[in-house]
């Protein structure tokens, strides 16, 4: 996919460096995990298999802001992408979204079984605490790090229920829908991301209250972004403004707010994102330009 | 069902009385959660609406074998109770054991639908991490229940694939299968059950270890009556030696060891699971009483 914006400043690969270690972190951790071997193969498969490692690399980076080393915060930047994993495998089952393709290869459940890709998947959510629990050594970190994912991955599976079974209050209006859809869904998860590692980084407060305006503000931009892909894809290919999530009859912020006051809001929430970070000193320059880059980037 | 076994002499009415702090426990917390009402309503149809409690029992009993009291480890007990009806819900599913009924009323996924049916159960085992998380106020005591729970509910999901997706290593006979399969399925969630009660009562080294040693004595015992429980009441109705395990193919101790063997292994369990008291005095006497109900339970 391919588009017009502005392009892209940042070094990706060198900014998403730090992920090495959480991919290898996280492979040895399943490894050294006695399972049977087909759940295994399967976790693997669902964990191991690539994507964006987005959540780990802001647990990462917001440790590193707030002045902890990365090592520090390799469970929590594992745990997170396992929840991660262990909604999308989820979430691409025959009774919810039925899809057969993720990351370029068959969904788990295509490339096992049904049952097994319920259970993986089960099984990720779990690993994630276990993974917690066995590796964060501080009993008080652990206790607010795992109060944080619990939260979110609550929120997140409220989130998809907002999104795919809905039932709101009456009265809501679509804008007000997406938000508790995005909130819920996509927000939660990447707040965590960032606050779980700037707890790691031993933040006090008033850098975590930044961390998490940081937090909300890309969140919600990542967010819009994905949705005005979705639509800007489509039109170049099918000269039409309208893409799948559209057609779906998904509430998206182009089919809500329209497209330019989309990119508005996506300018404003850039701004507020890297005023957030104002205190933290050169430590946050790759907050910036992650900040950077999902403003501006074109898949 | 009913057979000839000797009579309970155990109150079971009473023994049973400290759940009912769990049951209220877990609807206030379910009450208090920020949820879209259907996912709510969802997660209350399978957790509050009856079954045994035989965990949360065995927490609140090994807490206060230890010199604990109820409310310090409820919590926990509502944790271990939340994961357990996370593996009811999802094992019920139609890609699962496909299950209509369950305690007597429509399954979940037949109740609502399999959509919310996957996705309530992901919350009751997210929500178990929240309960400890937010309501366990000692990090350490947090810290090594969070441990404890996390790798039940993996090897409980693990003892899944071992019983459903079997892919053993060559060599093993099957009584060696079945033991790794009841350790993974159902004795590890017993196990945590007794451990996490008996951490929260602050027990010492000396006193886990003899906890564990009942926790895994009585929880055999639990899986082979129950396997007991499937052949004999079905030779009384049917007049013959097999139940619907057996017939469905399934690994059964009576199927194994046979039923004579199989009622000599509970005996020794039992005895072994009250030596394994020995030292604990009154206060483990509703600990004694359970196992002396499970060795001769009917139904």
């Amino acid at each position: 996919m391919s588009n017009t914006e502005a392009p892209v400043s940042v070094d990706l690969e060198t900014l998403m460096a730090p992920t090495a270690k959480v991919e290898q972190f996280m492979a040895e951790f399943l490894a050294n995990r006695p399972f049977p071997i087909n759940l295994r193969d399967a976790i693997g498969y669902a964990l191991l298999g690539g994507g964006k490692r987005l959540r780990p690399l802001l647990v990462i980076l917001s440790c590193e802001a707030t002045g902890g080393k990365v090592d520090t915060c390799l469970p929590a930047a594992a745990a997170i992408e396992m929840v991660h994993a262990f909604s999308l495998v989820h979430d691409d089952l025959p009774a919810m979204d039925d899809d057969d393709l993720r990351r370029g290869r068959p969904t788990l459940h295509r490339h096992t079984s049904e049952p097994m890709a319920i259970l993986a998947g089960d099984a990720l959510l779990a690993l994630a605490f276990e993974v917690l629990a066995c590796r964060l050594t501080d009993a008080h970190v652990l206790s607010t790090i795992c109060r944080e994912l619990s939260i979110a991955a609550n929120n997140m599976v409220a989130g998809q229920v907002y999104d795919t079974l809905p039932q709101f209050d009456e009265g809501l209006s679509d804008r007000e829908k997406l938000e508790v859809i995005h909130e819920h869904k996509t927000g939660a998860l990447l707040r965590a991301s960032c606050r779980m590692g700037a707890v790691c980084g031993g933040a006090d407060a008033a850098q975590l209250d930044a961390i998490t305006r940081y937090a909300d503000r890309i969140g919600l931009m990542f967010q819009i972004v994905d949705d005005l892909l979705d639509v800007t894809g489509c039109s170049e290919e099918m000269g039409k403004a309208t893409g799948k999530d559209l057609d779906a009859g998904k509430l998206t912020y182009p089919g809500v707010l329209g497209v330019d006051k989309s990119r508005t809001e996506v300018e404003r929430l850039r701004g507020e994102a890297l005023a957030a970070l104002e205190d933290f000193g050169d430590r946050a320059n790759p907050l910036r330009d992650l900040c950077e880059y999902m403003a501006v980037r074109t898949s």
